[in-house]
């Protein structure tokens, strides 16, 4: 919680650290000596965020990181996660309300730091992004043989949860503003475009993201393609106009790729 | 999915349906001739909603409650729970976009209608509601005995999971009205309440609803705890000016309160 | 954890409590001074379960129950609700080991106790309980009209989800007899029983439970008709002996019962 | 299901497939002239499944895998990941019931195959296999340093959910036999073993491993630290002699690491 004079903010981080270097006599030895007990990497997080103003979580990864690179000398590289749930402030009359919150929503910004003494490597994301469209979907023209039973449709509705996780090819990036441009490209994106099939959505999303944001050098999109099956209305004399739908939970394809700026 | 001229409107809903009525043979006999099986009661849903436009869930579950009592002379009384997943509109330099949309909340709409040939009432709610204040609240002048060790704070973090059911008092409600008006209650009493205890602001946001809204005769909320602990940096020789803070788990405290107009 | 001399037991519980009593003026006025901290509760069941051998929790639960009222005046009724996680231990080449445990199955036992000054009430249950018969199970004669799509079959997958809550006719028995008895009762029926429907399972599972132990009064039992479908094979120009089957998520049927001594 | 003249069998799988190949036309063009459906792809599992009698998930997924790039040219390469919910025999009065089973523990065996036209890899584990010690395990001798709270520990309980995956240098292997001899040197070493620490005990958990199964080359745990806390009675003038502990929720320790057989 930051409390400024007007307002506060808050941020709510959950935060994973992996640590790589000598600590081999803890495994084989059972030399406790190098180990360092999570409780006190938990504390060196709460007195670290303690000093810091609310910044990007990439930039408090960093730091973290480097922290603790540097207190203890047989840590040779730190891998940072963090994700952060949002809390959206309550609007009363049209206004914001300077400390009450709203949270819930599935979405969490991701930020990985891996660093090193001579490395720093910068990758953020974001995961549990839900969105749906109830047109400009289709699939048609994939493989007919003796396996297949699933009809071709020219509009369907398309539903996925989006994962995503861009490289930045610098440390030095306002990656508030990075996230809100990817955020942005993805979602407009996934509702502009005429979708042939989740693959082509899939590389559409991540062209998007490249163009609006210089700063990235890569980008890994995952999308679940979470099916909603027209009812068959025939039976009861009824012909079903793309009105009603049932969301079957499995099996259902995940699509993934990654592109690259070439 | 209600398709309109200039735009689509999707809903997305779960419905649970408990029969009531003369089952007797089917328990002691193995008698199935008046069991009605699930995937039939599945299957009278998806007809009964292809046929009407998009509707509040309420007037939805009256009309399927009173659909089986006319097909199935032999139940007596149906009760119909349905739950609303929210799924908002994508917008793009400002503007909804048609038939786009944006998921993933963890709140949802509740309607539990029950009916019989002889009543009908209607039961309305909101479940999954998180919302945080990082100022406005304290507890103190709690018994002190000898199994208490929580001290007492003039300024802590509230949070909660609002779940709130209401009881209409009549049938013909504009009940998309009612739930508007009782969520804004709930949410601007939470956000401007200066709070003593969890069960004061319970208090404060069922009266403020019953206030917002002439329709409603009760209303039940349930407030869990979630508790957010105050981190001691003492030991590392800083001070915590209110700032950093962890989310613990469990144990919490389960608030809950019914409030009646009288 | 209780150390005996050559051997450790193990009891994991989730214990929830529930007060009622002049709680009033905390609601209405803000006035704390009848609160007691959640955190008080829980340092109040640490302090119980110290002095206290290993025990049933029907038993461990009465006690709870008795030393809040005891302890607090204005409460009026306390409920007590306690689920005991199981832990097996570990067998090595066919021998117990005195201090090592496997866990992580989803069976779960449970006891509430509600308790005023003047009355006791003991009731217990299991529930998590997950099982399924290949064979012994059929589903037909039921209703057919406009809605049914459903086949009538003679020979189908029976799984579910057993959740029971029975009744105890007095304070003191044996419980953790009166939970073996129970169980295996259940069990015992499920496997054996040629099931019609599960409504008619559900009756002779009931059943058999009341007879097997005279202690109790009334028992409760939920059953999800945890569907396993067939899959159609006859596309494929292959005949599906009952052999490929496919778990449906939703909708399912849930199938609940009451019976009474009587 | 198997139905063998006396008993049957059940076995549950969940079953991923990851496809890769020429697929850049769908991605880039929206071409899907090339894509195979999801839907036929489970189509083909269950076609392929009804045909095999009963074998180990290993070899179902190198069979599954060999048919798809048998049937599709354009495909390169295949993984299939397999995971078995266990299910096992209702007893009654000491002896297994030919179709009635019990399930809902939280371990599963997992298999994964990759396979091309020229090479085929087999990985198989466990994994959500909870157990727990209230003996035998320490910590101490760990870095004392500014940010250190933990306490040194002669006697603490250790719990911990095994996730184990082992590579076989072979592809005809009693992957059966492989699967038992593995989890039993996992579960024996864990319990008999005195640990200093959970990167000790995992050390000589894969250890144990690889000396219990000459077809293993290679194994990988993670053990994730589940702290159970021993709560401090000293408040209230008692003494904790190791019995009373709270499950903390996070943060953890997930300790993780790779043998090799060398």
């Amino acid at each position: 919680v930051t409390r400024l004079a007007d307002r506060h903010e808050i941020h709510e981080l959950t935060v994973d650290i992996r640590l790589e270097g000598d600590f081999g006599a803890s495994y084989t030895q059972g030399d406790n000596s190098g180990l360092i007990a999570t409780d006190t990497m938990k504390n060196l997080v709460y007195v670290l965020a303690q000093g810091r103003p609310a910044e990007a979580i990439e930039d408090f990864a960093a730091a973290l990181a480097g922290h603790l690179l540097t207190e203890y000398a047989h840590v040779a590289s730190v891998r940072v996660h963090i994700a952060e749930q949002p809390w959206q402030r309550i609007t009363i009359n049209g206004r914001d309300h300077p400390h009450a919150f709203i949270g819930g929503g599935s979405e969490a910004r991701t930020a990985v730091v891996v660093r090193s003494r001579d490395s720093l490597r910068f990758e953020a994301g974001l995961e549990g992004l839900q969105v749906l469209k109830t047109s400009g979907s289709s699939f048609s023209g994939f493989i007919r043989d003796q396996y297949t039973t699933l009809r071709e449709t020219e509009d369907r509705i398309l539903a996925t949860e989006v994962q995503a996780r861009w490289l930045y090819s610098a440390a030095d990036v306002d990656f508030d503003d990075g996230h809100r441009r990817v955020r942005s490209a993805l979602l407009e994106t996934f509702a502009m475009h005429d979708s042939q099939s989740v693959q082509q959505t899939l590389h559409r999303m991540g062209a998007a993201a490249l163009a609006a944001c210089a700063a990235i050098e890569e980008i890994t999109l995952t999308l679940p393609n979470q099916h909603r099956t027209l009812v068959d209305l025939e039976h009861f004399g009824r012909e079903n106009r793309n009105e009603i739908f049932v969301a079957a939970d499995e099996p259902f394809g995940l699509i993934s790729g990654t592109l690259r700026r070439g």
